[in-house]
């Protein structure tokens, strides 16, 4: 049964203080609360065995803190977890990664995109219905077999609140 | 805006010892697992200006639980949330209770009806996606306005061992 957590960045400088969105930097504060949300993340005694993160900034720097606590040795750049990117070329991925026999990884995004792709595995299809907050997390268990569109199951969505205290 | 918390009783005897289901009692183990859970709802700041409970023994016991921690004041039982209940009834009652203008309650029942519930309320049909493990909980924004189904929101779901460490 393999694990799947998508996790959003967190709090990320005004985009009127950057011209370039993909260019914004988590806050002080955002890089505080997500790696606080992180370490909790290692008490819990999750571990992936790979993070993929959206290229942009805020979302690398998330992935980074993920690694820096100890939750992975490994994080690489994969471009469809931008903003509007396609699950299609994930579940691509997916497909020739699966059969590593690897149990647990991390996706690093964006809103909507992040919940879009859960209600996909969950549902099939997207209603716009799932939110997970800035360094929020949902959980996904995949089926052992077929594609995992409309055949996952939801385990765990957290905003980082009920983390935190 | 309201917020519905819908709580999973604990882990109850097994069906083998009672020759009557609804009179199953949570086990030693259920019962300290399920406060264990209602002290880290305190803790979260959770209140529930009702709670509202199927009439089983072992989920009026999880409700009384969630009471003598302090989450709420007030359980009653609700016989619709009783297996394979029908969640119309708790609309034209949570149509009344609404107008009161209070913000928060908790329905304490069974599984595969909360999660088909929540999958009414968030996505408008059942697809039997969604599963609160015992002593699990599932937080869902209601509306301000109109009918709660296909129109709330998740905001949380949680298994236990993401609550205990």
């Amino acid at each position: 049964m393999t694990h799947l957590y998508l996790i959003r960045h967190g709090i990320a400088a005004d985009r009127e203080l950057y011209e370039i969105d993909e260019e914004r930097p988590l806050t002080k504060e955002g890089a505080r609360k997500t790696r606080k949300v992180a370490q909790k993340l290692v008490e819990l005694n999750l571990k992936f065995e790979i993070v993929l993160s959206s290229p942009l900034v805020r979302a690398r720097q998330t992935a980074d803190i993920l690694k820096s606590v100890g939750l992975s040795d490994r994080v690489e750049e994969f471009p469809p977890l931008a903003p509007e990117g396609e699950i299609n070329f994930w579940l691509d991925w997916y497909r020739n990664w699966s059969q590593t026999g690897k149990e647990s990884l991390a996706l690093v995004g964006h809103q909507p995109d992040l919940g879009n792709w859960a209600e996909m595995l969950i549902w099939g299809d997207v209603r716009g219905a799932l939110v997970v907050k800035k360094a929020g997390i949902i959980g996904i268990s995949l089926p052992e077999t077929g594609s995992p569109i409309g055949n996952s199951q939801l385990l765990w969505l957290s905003p980082p609140k009920f983390l935190l205290s």
